[in-house]
């Protein structure tokens, strides 16, 4: 066996991933209803190429012959050889038939969660995540070495080295510094003016407004488009293709202005992941919480900082054709970030957001370490946002349909919450040598972009999440930084103190 | 080796097929630029997949058993395994590595093709068809059996048992015939009023009434799509997934509206061939000039009928919002039906149409039998112009850069021109039981659906294009029936006699 054997398995199961990747991309822009039960079978038959060459004969071969002899590795093949062996390890364990009716269970739950919302009806997916829910179970009882909960297998292999334990802290204090927050804005705040933010903004401007941010903000769209979907993602299939997807509502223009917003950060990550490791897995992240941190940089430190709208506002109005020329840039900005309860995690509000994340952690938890019945979950669902967020769900649309996730994947959601609190520590970090304001408020972006690829983006999945944070910002993960850069924004929102 | 065996290898040739052409859809519906060289590397993995599948120790030893004992199949799996050993038989031939390079080098050709439009540079794309034509006669001399010329036998792969010698003889009498017609008229016909044809029709109006149409001549866009393309073409995954492609140009309703008739033709076609063919390739047509009949029948026997456009233009001006309400039918109708000599093929008119066929069915035998060096193609092709449509292009883009078909196929073309004869034929046997006008005029569009589906989609592949012209007709192809339709619509469309 020799590293160029080795390197062309590897690039296989790149190139198997990257199609899949297209089918999965295509099955949520608009594959026809009625293909899915095709898609399924090609789907299925595409996984058990890629399981094949995962954990065939040929690539056990290879996991043991370099084993033994790394040292005829070079410095890359060592680093794709042991991310490789994480995979083959993770997939190993799993019988090839159980793998491949697992992604059959999850095409046949994508179609049924969207009939379900369309009947506002969780008993139209119910049976599917029932399922999933199971076979995941089956699975970490097969992966699980020392986590000292079933969930900490699956927070572990989104965001390596994360537990319960750890999230449990953290979201403790976030929630609590949250929690104050919103207080000192409840009992001081001057609530910002919204009215306008329903004004109709034609889907064509909409798009063309978000388009041009992105590009400007660093997305490169030769190699990449922007396309519909009902819950909106981005999907790099390798550097040169990564596709944002957003929604669009003609009275709701920051849906999908921050929804592009955001994604464009997950797709710029994938576009400034170096080269070097293109057909290998390194091309990947380090961890999800990480991506998240691109995204929600883009959406949150630069989307919602007051000099990036400052230098901003014109243009939107100008694309918007004298739509909003009687709102002054300061009601503009307040309106734009005025905090609310709200019962969807993607139209939250920053200060909310990660509330949201809360209780969707403390739902997987019960899922996965309390074994709660999928029947009670719409229940238990609604009884936490009322608990945390003081409102309750009127139907499954508005509750526990609302995300995509749970058709195939569970353990991500705090990843979201992590990219948070990443994003705010990378910029304080950022703070120290670039002049962050000034920077936006001249619609100077591209050091910034800098910044993030140098330091974040370039390292793919080649170095571990901790030490790509303590590198960057010269210490480990603190929420403070987070807490920080909410009370900052939303005091002065609110016009408090 | 049992059927089942066969059968499921014969299944993931089939999903294998259906992921390239998912790949080869995403390609023209707007893959980032860039993504191509990425793209090239994947398609070329696959097709070794399905190649290994197609030609490997596997399929030897199936074609070998059953040619053996051919009694232990089925009667589908007999079927199946005729179809399957023609494909096998071709692909045997051609060393591994020589289709993995067409493949790689169809996938360049396809962006120096769309680089050498920007530019209306044949220069640009000049190297990619030269080294596409040197690899096809290395093929045919691999393929050729007892076949005339080269020529033949790409010829026969499109349409079974077509020839240089039968075509030079029905084109001459089709050519001779349109000439006679287009004397005719221009001698004593009376030139419709087309000002009105470039009134612009937002786009989303057109797309809308082109859906309408579609939907009600019975494509089901539950089980299809509509995307945009430079240059549109139907793609058919299985027969729950055939996707249309359309551009759209505000200021020329006809290009969209006339575009997606053809192609909803096509997606009919897919639609309807019998579920039983699933997993086989008796799914797809038993020949190009057939599927072409298809999407010609929707397109000219319906599209360019009175009947149907006395019953269609009130909704078409209903949904133009009043732009149309100063052109009476008859002048619409005859202004939709102009003949004029044009330069693109695709948005030929009906009369002149086949005379573009012909033009490239020229070049294509210059190609193949004749040894022309690319350099002078241009020339030939803008010659060719001049002597059968008296215009010269001034440009590759309205010249030989037009036609997508020569980035990867060759001998395609004269299957338009059979498709025109096919469907005038099949148009002339249906009037012998269905009162064609009639239906049209009631927009009862059904039985004709039907008629079709049960006359020549529902085969597939399973039969000869000869077979089921003459099960479908009554007799063999007859290229009267196509004069005969477009000297009627013409002479009354010009007012002559």
């Amino acid at each position: 066996m020799t590293e160029k054997e080795f390197l062309a398995l590897v690039k296989e199961i790149e190139l198997l991933k990257s199609t899949l990747a297209l089918s999965g991309w295509d099955i949520q822009t608009g594959m026809p209803e009625r293909a899915s039960e095709y898609r399924a079978e090609q789907n299925a038959f595409l996984s058990q190429l890629l399981f094949e060459r995962m954990t065939g004969e040929k690539m056990t071969l290879a996991m043991e012959y370099f084993a033994k002899n790394r040292v005829e590795l070079s410095e890359l093949g060592q680093k794709v050889y042991d991310k490789v062996k994480e995979g083959y390890d993770k997939k190993r364990v799993i019988p090839a038939e159980k793998d491949e009716a697992y992604n059959r269970e999850a095409s046949k739950a994508f179609t049924n969660w969207i009939k379900a919302r369309e009947q506002k009806d969780f008993g139209l997916f119910k049976d599917s995540l029932a399922n999933l829910i199971a076979m995941q179970k089956e699975f970490i009882t097969l992966w699980r070495k020392d986590e000292k909960t079933p969930y900490d297998v699956l927070l572990n292999q989104y965001e390596p080295g994360m537990t319960v334990e750890i999230l449990d802290e953290v979201f403790g204090k976030v929630r609590e510094g949250i929690m104050q927050i919103r207080q000192t804005i409840a009992e001081k705040g001057i609530e910002p003016r919204v009215d306008f933010l329903s004004r109709k903004v034609p889907k064509e401007f909409q798009i063309s407004f978000a388009k041009e941010l992105s590009t400007a903000l660093g997305f490169d769209f030769s190699r990449g488009r922007l396309d519909e979907a009902v819950h909106p993602f981005m999907t790099g299939f390798n550097y040169n293709d990564a596709r944002l997807t957003s929604r669009w509502n003609e009275e709701d223009f920051q849906m999908g202005i921050f929804g592009v917003l955001h994604e464009q950060g997950h797709g710029q990550f994938e576009q400034n992941v170096s080269p070097d490791f293109e057909y290998t897995p390194l091309k990947n992240t380090m961890s999800m919480g990480i991506h998240e941190s691109q995204s929600l940089f883009q959406e949150i430190m630069i989307g919602s900082n007051k000099s990036f709208w400052k230098k901003q506002y014109p243009r939107f109005q100008e694309i918007c054709e004298g739509r909003f020329d009687d709102i002054d840039f300061e009601t503009f900005f307040a309106g734009l970030k005025r905090s609310q309860s709200s019962l969807i995690r993607i139209e939250a509000d920053t200060l909310t957001y990660v509330l949201h994340i809360i209780i969707r952690y403390e739902m997987e938890k019960m899922m996965f370490n309390e074994n709660v019945s999928v029947e009670k979950l719409p229940e238990l669902w609604n009884d936490k946002y009322e608990e945390i967020l003081g409102i309750r769900p009127q139907n499954d649309l508005e509750g526990i349909l609302q995300d995509v996730h749970w058709t195939s994947d569970f353990g991500y959601f705090p990843s979201y919450a992590l990219g948070y609190m990443y994003a705010s520590q990378m910029k304080h970090a950022m703070s120290q040598t670039l002049d962050f304001d000034t920077l936006l408020k001249c619609g100077e972006y591209l050091p910034i972009k800098q910044w993030l690829d140098e330091n974040v983006r370039v390292f793919g999945a080649s170095v571990k999440p901790k030490d790509v944070l303590k590198n960057a910002t010269g210490e480990d993960l603190n929420p403070k930084y987070l807490l920080e850069e909410l009370e900052k924004l939303y005091f002065d929102v609110y016009q408090v103190g």
